[in-house]
């Protein structure tokens, strides 16, 4: 099945002509109720008549586009809505291609999306970001690519990616297509306010490509610089975890997205600044940012978002317009997707029962029903990803034990060493400073000490970068490892473990099948293979929300029971966020006065 | 002075340092009551920072940005709040100049605009619309162009206009820059919705080009077509007289445009849609369309609409939302004008008293204060167009009474023929039959019947084209005759009188001055000079406004007491409006069956 998007101006010509009935339709939805995100209002009495991928006529009577060919659908008793629009979302967090990750979604009523592939963009630059990119298009999604803008997050002072964008990079995305719409989160916000030539870069050959800039500020909502930030272009954020920050961001002309990812549960605090402060709604979205596969599959997708909005007390239609219409005039597309009106695309959801249950019945995308009664009706063209893609760990699997021993500057006793304390359910960590035992020269970790070592091998260009860490809270309470090609952001291999053995192992399994995460512990291994740049699964999308599960009870069997604790794990590496990381390069540590690197031992 | 718009990509950089305090503002308004039409609140104790043309800082502190060279405006008690923008508007209405225009209404708070030059490009075609444009670039306002999409209003069988438009042309006015926003209301809507390849084809090259169609639909609201003509990609359109007119089109996705034109008192039903049916608002725009010179000195401009929506019952940061951010949406240009937020264009107004009473006191536009208390601040530069503009009336001052004489079948007695009949307040006319006189083989007016005559000498082209026809209601009670080379849409020269002589004398006199106005009864002449086209002053707006008064004063005196008589005289041969109109082809009739000439006399 061949899903076509074309531009509104090829389309006119027929489009009036259906609405006219000179042309029949392909396709008419009868006497729904609409829940019309332009008016606020919710219509009774409403049909709709879609001409190839647009809706050609809403009004109350569809019987003059009706020919033999028509498909009609008696929407009696049903609403008719837009489909819901994610307007930040990483796919790769889902560890599910595009095509997967829309067959999860569809049957949920997400009908498009605000894709930033930040991730594959640090492993493949620009290259996977162009197949991501030609992976969405052949899907019935209405999808967008941002231009990711801090690839790498730091330097190579301080990580090695893969490959490393720039202004020039940003640019030549924006030829691609008018699918790559903005420029995605602008993470180096002190950059952008300190006038960093790369950031101002990006941000300028973004406006000039008539495109968008988002943003992503973690200072507090009435930080004096948050204005600056806005200076510089950037009108959308989804930095939002309270009321105030939705307002302020709202006041200097930003888009505030709030949040509900699978560990990031901001919706709660930040929709008050609509049901206790009362400001406009229109610049107010619904995003995700990341959500795991296993959370599609248990909770849902933005049909969960727009519930949860909807059962903290905003009206259904306004919790539908903060996924639907104010999502696609942030992106500046109202007059492609957003709304059930005329010239749109016929990307419109059937549901039932109350409409604060956002049940989801039938989802048409681009005129063709894709999927009815929560499964997928339409089978998708399928997506090879080229062989660099899925070669993308230039490593041996012949790791060895001996290549995690840690040297200690004495020969035995006690020596203080840094030490990365994760915190449960928070994506900073904590710097520990502890005395560990030394034997022969080495760490030589007690393992009821609660330390674990967690290593980083450098895994794209050869270099042969290697460190070695310490890491506690882990919690694992008998030998055992975890490796991971999923690393934020430079996505080298990773390893964390009680037992150098182990962890060796479970290197060398996620080296052998060219990324993924290996659980290794006494019992066994268990394999979640991400053969797509390390990232992403080359399986269905149900595989893949049992794979990651799986993976969930291995690490619980062997005590480590943390919330999302792959998710926590993946982002130990992550070098922009405080206190203290781990790259390639060895120990970051990161503070308001800036990055550096530090030695393992303290003194 | 020099008014400079770059666009933001092009000012970020010094944008952002200015925001941060490293290059000083050029002007700060320091502790206003912020209008934040963004957020829907009036926010106290805020200050703004602007750096050249546009705002770079907006919260509670703006002392870092102050130099020893930065304006600082005290706003204590006062609103600060964005320019007001007018969604669309024809500035020939008001017979001035493009500069004239601004220097009336920037006093008034009006900073930006969208203008569709239909008039000028039906005299001068794609230069008068490149002059006006080249005018507009060089005064202080946000100064939109719309393309002209039905020049001419008809075709040539049924009037000779100076110039002609179609796809081709529509097209490369879009090439001259970004201020070139959109198609101009698409008044042949019939010929959208019936697939004319004309208008077809204009809509086509605007959506292409990323532009937005502005409609112009005068059936009803329930009308079946409506979302026929939204299907063409038309999204927004003014002619809106109901509130049932706002939602309907609202539901459909439009821009609801609500006009306050001098003539044309729409606001007061169609605000309804708000204030009793409480739709959602963000598609719901105030505009003028038509406003004359009187109207501007005498009542103000979208300052007047805004205060006369809020006396209607709108909320006032309301009101301002629909002159303000919802028009810079309707069009894109959310990140250049229409809310005071950092990266917009510094087009901003002060006001005391209630913000109810929308009085403005200060006007900064790109980022100068151009007028406080009611005048300009500063010297605009003066524009001067070419020859060709001012020489647009191709017809020699020798005009005899002796052509205006009508022919008749008969050489006396009585023959029944079609009078055009003028109904007040109102743009359509009637058709009446009567009986009218005969002598000598011509028709012989009684001077107390009621009846004067109606010519139309085409002036564009040297045709000798020629029509004479009969118009009821003018209420001349006297020898009296008005000239004038208004006269929508084609714009020839048109003369209305009781008395062949004056009516001579008039048209004569508009030939003379190369365009105008002239009424002339037995005891004088009364010119109003419209050099430009034939439909705009080179004077300035307070001797226009003056001018223009004293047309009305002498029609007045000879008995034309209309309302808005001269505006009502001035679309007798608008030959797309019902019922019968006057063309240079003859007599023209509309109807719902469609356009056809007819003979003056009647079987």
């Amino acid at each position: 099945m061949v899903f076509t998007r074309k531009p509104l101006h090829e389309d006119v010509p027929e489009l009036v002509a259906a609405a006219r009935g000179d042309l029949k339709a392909s396709l008419v939805i009868t006497n729904g109720k609409l829940v019309n995100v332009v008016s606020g209002e919710i219509v009774p009495g409403i049909s709709v008549g879609v001409y190839g991928s647009r809706i050609a006529y809403v009004g109350k009577d569809v019987s003059h586009m009706i020919g033999p060919d028509t498909t009609v659908i008696d929407a009696a008793g049903k609403y008719i809505a837009p489909g819901l629009l994610d307007g930040h979302c990483h796919i790769e967090s889902t560890q599910l291609t595009v095509t997967e990750f829309a067959r999860a979604v569809l049957p949920l009523g997400t009908t498009g999306g605000f894709f930033d592939p930040h991730e594959i963009a640090n492993v493949c630059g620009l290259l996977g970001i162009r197949y991501m990119l030609e992976e969405a298009r052949q899907t019935p999604l209405a999808a967008y690519l941002q231009a990711p803008s801090c690839v790498p997050s730091t330097g190579p002072h301080f990580e090695t990616t893969g490959a490393s964008l720039g202004p020039a990079e940003v640019a030549e995305t924006y030829t691609w297509g008018p699918d790559v719409i903005a420029l995605g989160e602008v993470m180096n916000f002190p950059g952008v306010v300190y006038g960093d030539d790369k950031m101002i870069g990006e941000i300028q050959e973004t406006l000039k490509a008539g495109r968008y800039v988002d943003g992503h500020f973690t200072w507090g909502a009435t930080d004096w610089r948050l204005p600056v930030y806005a200076a510089a272009g950037v009108t959308g954020d989804h930095e939002c975890v309270t009321a105030e920050d939705v307002i302020e961001r709202v006041r200097l002309g930003m888009y505030a997205k709030m949040r509900r990812g699978s560990a990031w549960h901001d919706v709660a605090q930040t929709i008050k600044a609509h049901t206790e402060s009362s400001i406009d709604t229109r610049r107010m979205m619904l995003v995700t940012d990341d959500r795991s596969s296993e959370s599609l599959r248990d909770e849902g997708h933005m049909d969960f978002v727009v519930r949860h909005a909807i059962s903290q007390g905003v009206k259904p239609v306004t919790a539908f317009q903060m996924a639907t219409i104010n999502t696609a005039e942030r992106f500046g597309l109202q007059r492609d997707i957003g709304a059930v009106v005329p010239g749109n695309y016929a990307d419109i959801i059937l549901l039932d029962g109350n409409l604060a249950d956002v049940h989801v019945v039938t989802t048409i995308a681009a005129g063709l029903v894709v999927a009815e009664n929560g499964k997928m009706a339409v089978e998708l063209p399928s997506y090879t990803y080229p062989d660099e893609v899925l070669h993308s760990v230039h490593l041996e699997p012949s790791i060895m034990a001996e290549q995690l021993d840690i040297p200690a500057p004495i020969e035995s006793g006690e020596v203080k060493a840094r030490v990365i304390d994760v915190i449960e359910n928070h994506v900073e960590t904590n710097e520990r400073i502890v005395n560990v035992p030394v034997q022969a020269g080495k760490v030589k970790l007690d393992p009821a000490g609660g330390i674990c070592k967690i290593a980083v091998f450098e895994r794209h260009h050869q270099t042969g970068n290697r460190s070695v860490g310490l890491v506690s809270n882990v919690r694992f309470n008998k030998p055992a490892a975890i490796a991971m090609t999923v690393s934020h952001d430079s996505h080298n291999v990773v390893v964390i473990g009680s037992s150098d053995k182990l962890m060796a192992q479970a290197a060398n399994s996620v080296i052998s099948q060219q990324g993924g995460v290996a659980v290794v512990t006494e019992e066994g291994v268990t394999e979640f293979p991400l053969r797509i740049a390390g990232l992403m699964s080359t399986e269905p999308f149900e595989t893949v929300a049992e794979q990651s599960a799986s993976i969930s009870r291995a690490l619980a069997s062997a005590g480590c029971d943390l919330n999302y604790a792959f998710m926590t794990l993946s982002l130990l590496a992550l070098v922009v966020i405080p206190t203290l990381r781990i790259s390639d390069k060895g120990l970051v540590r990161i503070s308001p006065a800036g990055i550096e690197l530090v030695p393992l031992f303290a003194e």
